[in-house]
């Protein structure tokens, strides 16, 4: 069973890293742009956003911000400036540490107690947003997204953080397949290697903030979601009842940060209803 | 001509109101909450989403935030507090200077030129958003979002600013209808006269920065959205063909505002493309 889908999520590199080459070269050209700018954390995920970019556009095209809060690992910063060094690009450091700070020196004062680790978290992944939502003002650049599949549908992630974006080209790729082809592409070591982490505080890891390895995790997903097994099914392959419990009301719970805000339906052609096609009327 | 289409925009009030209500009331119950959080800005949209608020919810289940910059004007304030008075509200009141402040030192030093008027209003509108989502995982309450469906059709919003919030109930109605609606839902007076203004900077009204005002814009969104008529042909009524292609311009441009990011498509079921059910998944 485990080999079988360990070949069916294995991609064709080659193929695949055209694909998502051409598509960043042309969503970006379609919406009216020619630069792009993008976070890089240091970690695999917006390392392979970063090469795939430069591949699509030059080097010369190409934005990476790093965003350190003043507890991000040393390590991290280092790891981005790799990425940079390997592909000849200039980054922007923009600390996130005076904003944030402020921000929560406000909220704590109002409501009286010091916030959580996950409020920090999320806090920090909207000050990044806002942060690169302002240089493409400024550069006249689209946002490129940096969250893979396995982060998407398991909702691990900020809403209006680090999962917004104009364009992301990994959505579509598990963390597996991430990985392979970040390999394939020419992803420091460094990188390659590491154990995932959003870096929200000290050695903190995804897998342990999760409670499951992402191997797993994409096994499982693949089957529930692109093989339609259910997940009753799913529970007599063997599979540990309670973490398929736990990933499928990840899941569902969690679907809210993949939909638009929900608009009351009134007249006959509503918002993100029955009015969707805009994009193309007219040309 | 122009009295037909203020007919046609023309709502049973009461009949909406009820729909309206209803709406807040069911989708924040099936989203698994009680309680929600909205900002406030002493403008007509955020005050009649207020109103359907404490109809749907009660007062008690309703917090409202004011959200001002030190530039922002104190008469916008004085009309939020009415409305908390009229609806026995007890504000919030959370000052967004110090960290939009500290963010614009950060990057005026970088870049080494002030921010335009446009990133600080935006980036104001992004901090509002923060403020909100920290809010609401303090209190476990959903965003009600209060932008109208002329500011969503013509993109005079700020993506993952005031766009963001989990439920919008007034996105589908025009500005127009907003005003009736707030009539006979109680808005104070002082609301309902006043210019509208997104209040960035002194003195700003919406109508003097769109270049057009309202009233013709909800009557040619309508004929162009809802009834359908091609710009072509609105053209042979009468309408100013610079004033018509502005629109059509503005509307097909912010198409990106209304969308989730755009994932490249690489496996059998892709986020916001073919895996959009989830939620009713399992029921």
């Amino acid at each position: 069973m485990k080999q079988a889908i360990e070949k069916k999520l294995h991609l064709n590199a080659k193929l695949t890293l055209d694909v998502l080459t051409a598509f960043v070269r042309e969503e970006v050209t379609k919406a009216g742009f020619s630069r792009i700018v993008m976070g890089l954390s240091g970690g695999i995920d917006s390392a392979l956003v970063a090469y795939l970019a430069v591949h699509a556009l030059g080097q010369e095209n190409v934005q990476v911000v790093m965003m350190p809060y003043k507890t991000s690992s040393a390590n991290s910063l280092k790891d981005a400036e790799e990425v940079c060094t390997d592909l000849n690009l200039k980054p922007l450091v923009v600390p996130i540490s005076a904003p944030v700070d402020a921000f929560f020196q406000n909220m704590d004062s109002i409501f009286g107690e010091p916030a959580s680790n996950l409020r920090r978290g999320n806090r920090m992944a909207r000050e990044r947003m806002c942060t690169l939502f302002d240089i493409s003002a400024i550069q006249n650049a689209l946002v490129l997204g940096t969250s893979n599949k396995t982060e998407l549908l398991l909702g691990y992630g900020t809403q209006f953080g680090d999962l917004a974006s104009a364009i992301n080209p990994i959505g579509d790729l598990y963390k597996i397949q991430v990985r392979q082809l970040s390999k394939a592409i020419g992803v420091p070591n460094s990188i390659l290697e590491k154990a995932p982490s959003a870096d929200l505080w000290e050695n903190q890891t995804d897998e342990q903030e999760l409670g499951f390895d992402y191997d797993t995790a994409d096994e499982i997903l693949y089957q529930l979601v692109d093989a339609r097994i259910n997940p009753d099914e799913l529970a007599t392959f063997g599979y540990d009842s309670k973490l398929l419990g736990l990933i499928v009301r990840r899941m569902r719970l969690n679907q809210y940060k993949r939909k638009p805000p929900v608009i009351a339906k009134i007249s006959s052609r509503t918002v993100g209803i029955d009015f969707r096609y805009l994009r193309d009327w007219g040309n």
